[in-house]
């Protein structure tokens, strides 16, 4: 209904986790090889021939999983081999990549597999093509489910390499699968006070910026493709949606590379909140605007003339479904988890849930996965949702989480997301070789490696003069040209522009989409500590701190409005901390407010400093390296500066795995926004 | 090639993943009846009706899929409810099936779907019936891809009630993916030493118990069955084969309820031990028992009279089959974890994978993966690999892992058998209302409860005779009745008897075997509480102990022979810990076993008490309750006992949950077996 990409792709929707399990590398022949000439056993029963080939299966697609299992397996051992190195130009999402290609390229031109006899081309006497096929053989009736169309062209394809196809697979698992642990991750991490403080200006450049670059993109595509016919070089159709199509898929960032550096070498927590808070909510955002230039149908035979009722609608929904999973997400985030989790009295009577973490994390687990079907029941986009579920649970339910379940939850979705990101990113290696339609259209390509530059400049630089004119906290030229250079492209756009490959356009668009995220993620990723030691970020932020020092409490006053509220309404309602109700609402609503607030706030009354520290949660994380400075903190509270080199470096990382204690406490002495935290707080509350 | 059940099943094996999405409760009408109405919006093109189709199947899958996540939520909530009120006669396990029940009849007889027009059956001029089917729909073409054979019978099933269908499915769903996590974890928890102790006893009940369980209950099945054909009850085939098939499968024991609530009481734990390690392997034989059975192949057009050969080739192939799985399951266990994550510097040069904790617990989690698919790949049972795989692991591997990592692998698997085991227990009540093909037949259901409790005490008794007059520790008649009483069905009969149910006698052991599971989960494991007091278990065990601190000893030279071998050769091989092998090789290998020592075994020769700690592991988790007897111990070490009754068992819990610490202490006291540890390990060493 929402999707036009969904043509192809939903019928098979859902239903393809199988295809993680079946499709993968056909490296195994061996196995089949072995298996093979047992076929011919001298056997009267046609049942043994159908039962052995159907062992063979079996045992071929075990072979096949295997072997991706095996790549994954090979990528950590080198991210290992890479982290004991400090080797810090190749991510392991890169080498991901790297490992598939050469897969790919040993599938594609090595190994050779015989015509596939098990493909069978029939004219049946049906007039649709219906979800299931009853196919009577000779008395016997075989079942069989549609797994999509096939344009006429392919059809040899098919026949000819089955095992190319086979390691092709289903664009949904992508979706609803891949995708939902990695933005469900990505939220649960934003955790974070510097995301708040920076709320305005993320929020502005993920939907205001996101939008900018998918318009200017999408025109100079149209440019492009324009310039192209004129020149011949089109072989097919390509709209204007579709060059919009394509600006709004590219438009979603994903440095994770970049920001794994960052973490590592501890870069400025303002710049490393607005990247990554940019590159988390402009998935979002990409998502429902692909969808919504997808709806674009205007009535009549010439579906791709301008209309304004078509876009209006397609406009409609795009507020629709995006506040409609927003809401969705941040409800069952609230509703289910404090309600439940919380275990408040007058709610479920049972205090105790906390007590037996397995069924607490095993709750945790299956209500975000509900929040993501939910929202897909309901039609609207369940990666979203998901992703608010998570921002909602990090700020609101981890409290009431116990302790431990708020360790095992971070570390089961950390593992999900790491397998999940390297999965995708060894099958984008892969699929550059096997898949079987590219389209490499050299004037396209460049074109769009263009367009994706100038968009993000378009995002990034008039955005950020606009916003510093309303911040007192600039954000400066040297973060701006690191925002720049940080636009990686990943997960999102290869999920979304795989996700349907049926015409022409879409096809050059998915071989062009490939280049691009090969391209960002190598060069921009492996360049990022020569960007940041150029762009003098490493330098500059320590000795920055203490200036914004004294400006900070007047710059966010967003922030504020939104820390007062949160922190005297929202939290006392929904979670065990926060002030009592009674003592911020006004007197006439005291009933009210001590039937909301929960005993338990009360009691922790005396203890309110402490739950602030949530908002300070990951800076525990925060090591004491500041590009070749290091600091480090003596009884006394002095500060030890030595020189760069390598030599440093060596030590960081010493000090960062030894004692993580010292380098915690080194860091609130060095950053300056954090030992002002407490006079901050007390600011609010008078 | 080796299983004649996976005719049907191996077929879509693997591929299966996608079912456990597609397929779940279709409760959510209003979803579908909410979309149906606008397919009928006036549009003139094709391609957004099949659109429109394709969203609503979409749509329709998550609702679907949600509902079978709400029911888990819903038995969490429950389990939770019960855990807070102390109630001990309803196991989770037997709670899912409750609810399962109750959707199922709601699916049954109050939901009613029209009749699916989307399942077309046709007649195609092809010979066999190919894997894929390209059917050219007035110029368009369609990939199908094959589900499976339908006997002519269920054609009209599955035109009737699609949905009923899409609820039941693929059986390999759960031999491929919910069984191999409940298998590992059982493999991975049987890290105790009361199960090395009592080695001897658990292998002989597992295998020779299990082989004349099988074979008594096969043979009584075949008398039966004769019995009916005599009286005219049978509408269809039963061979003596199938007698045993069904003999093999129910021979599979599952005690998980009746070990929870052993758990949570503290029955004796050398009982603990030979239920559990019993209830463990012997569903590794039952896998490779009934598929040997299957195999069994007389040459000839009479598939069922006796040969000695197909016997011999069957029996050869259990042996094959099994040491096959066995061997790979302990060599992936041993020789890839502890190489690798050992870190033993002549194999990997680098030390400091427990660093990275996050890449170790994937690299653990793919590589227990990896050993169920090459095992699948090569011929042998997955599921049988992946339990010596965890067995290995616990053993050796864990002592290699950093403690971060030991905590998350424990809690993951432990999350993953939850939710895999109450997806099955509720699976299993939702498939008695929703399986088309059932044929309940009274006399075979009376005769299958009769045998299997034949069977079970053929099993028991007599073993435990012959057991006892090798054993100092006896096995006394009230262990031999629990233990008889214990023999619960579960995931493992179920998960084999659904796997095929294509023939008449099939079908008629799987709807019997639903029944044996219900009633041996909810009577026996209901009953398990009462059990106990009624043979004065919780009682004596207590008294127990103490008598049989003089005899332990000597009670168990295997155990003893093992355990010599074990520390002195094997651990300091393969971990860190242990003697190192130059102290305990002949001086004439000493160059050897300085190769192949680890450095830290030699930094941590001094510490080696603590190395032997890991047998008693869990013992941690006993806490002081034994039965209505409070036992507490002051700073003196004094034991102080309380009667019994509700108030007693208040403090139990308080204890238990309270002061954990305290309790492992107080159970180190009175626990004789333990405080003996060192001596009985100086009295190894000497």
């Amino acid at each position: 209904m929402l999707l036009k990409t969904s043509a192809d792709g939903s019928l098979r929707a859902l239903r393809t986790l199988r295809q993680v399990v079946l499709a993968s590398l056909c490296v195994c022949i061996s196995f089949s090889a072995a298996a093979s000439p047992a076929q011919e056993e001298d056997s009267a029963m046609e049942n043994i021939v159908t039962e052995k080939k159907a062992e063979e299966s079996h045992r071929q697609d075990s072979a096949d999983l295997l072997i991706f299992i095996l790549l994954l397996t090979l990528t950590i051992l080198t991210i290992w081999l890479f982290k004991h190195r400090r080797f810090r130009f190749l991510h392991e999402t890169g080498l991901a990549m790297i490992y598939g290609l050469i897969v790919g390229v040993i599938l594609r031109y090595v190994v050779q597999v015989p015509r596939d006899a098990s493909v069978v081309s029939t004219s049946c006497f049906v007039n649709a093509s219906p979800a299931t096929l009853l196919v009577n053989v000779s008395g016997k009736f075989y079942e069989y489910t549609l797994k999509g169309e096939i344009s006429a062209g392919e059809v040899n394809d098919v026949k000819d390499n089955e095992m190319l196809r086979k390691v092709t697979f289903d664009p949904e698992v992508f979706f609803n699968i891949l995708l939902p642990p990695i933005i469900f991750h990505a939220g649960y991490s934003l955790k974070r006070r510097h995301f708040f403080r920076n709320m305005g200006s993320i929020l502005a450049y993920a939907f205001v910026g996101t939008v900018i670059s998918c318009f200017i993109i999408g025109l100079l595509m149209y440019g492009c493709v324009k310039l192209m016919k004129h020149l011949g070089q089109l072989r097919g159709d390509f709209f204007f949606t579709d060059c919009l199509f394509f600006g709004a898929i590219v438009s979603a960032t994903d440095p994770v590379t970049v920001l794994a550096i960052f973490h590592e070498l501890q870069v400025d927590v303002d710049l490393y909140a607005l990247l990554f808070g940019e590159s988390v909510l402009n998935d979002a955002v990409a998502v429902v605007l692909s969808s919504s230039i997808v709806a674009y149908q205007p009535q009549g035979d010439n579906s791709h003339t301008f209309e304004v009722m078509a876009m209006l609608k397609s406009f409609g929904m795009f507020l629709g479904v995006f506040s409609g999973s927003f809401s969705l997400g941040v409800a069952t985030g609230i509703v289910t988890f404090n309600k439940v989790l919380n275990g408040d009295p007058y709610v479920t009577k049972f205090t105790k849930l906390r007590d037996f973490q397995l069924l607490e994390t095993a709750l945790f687990f299956l209500m975000s996965w509900s929040t993501f079907l939910l929202a897909e029941a309901c039609g609207f986009t369940g990666v979203v949702a998901v992703l608010f579920c998570g921002i909602t649970q990090a700020h609101y339910t981890f409290n009431n989480l116990s302790p431990e379940s708020q360790d095992r939850t971070k570390q089961l979705f950390e593992l999900l997301n790491f397998l999940a990101e390297n999965f995708i990113f060894s099958y984008m290696g892969l699929t550059l070789f096997t898949f079987q339609n590219h389209i490499f259209n050299p004037m396209f390509i460049v074109g769009a490696f263009l367009a994706v530059f100038l968009g993000r400049a378009a995002n990034i630089y008039p955005l950020s003069f606009l916003l510093n004119l309303g911040r007192r906290n600039k954000i400066r030229s040297n973060f701006q040209h690191m925002m720049m250079f940080a636009g990686l492209r990943g997960a999102m756009t290869f999920a979304l522009s795989i996700r349907d490959t049926a015409t022409y356009a879409r096809q050059m668009m998915f071989s062009t989409n490939l280049l691009v995220v090969f391209f960002t993620v190598w060069v921009c990723g492996g360049g990022t500590t020569q960007m940041l030691s150029c762009q003098r970020i490493r330098y500059m932020s320590f000795a920055d701190g203490i200036e914004r020092r004294s400006t900070k409490q007047e710059s966010a006053w967003l922030f504020r409005l939104w820390y007062n509220f949160d922190h005297n309404y929202l939290k006392p309602i929904l979670t065990h901390s926060g002030p009592p109700l009674t003592t911020t609402l006004p007197p006439c609503c005291h009933p009210l407010a001590r039937f909301l607030t929960s005993p338990q706030a009360f009691e922790n009354e005396c203890q309110l400093k402490d739950d602030d520290s949530d908002l300070i949660l990951t800076d525990g994380d925060i090591s004491l390296t500041y590009g070749d400075i290091t600091v480090s903190t003596d009884a006394t509270g002095a500060h030890t500066s030595g020189g760069g080199g390598p030599a440093a470096d060596d030590l960081d990382g010493e000090l960062a795995y030894g004692d993580h204690e010292l380098v915690m406490r080194g860091t609130r002495l060095v950053l300056p926004m954090d030992d002002s935290e407490p006079s901050f707080t007390g600011h609010l509350r008078m």
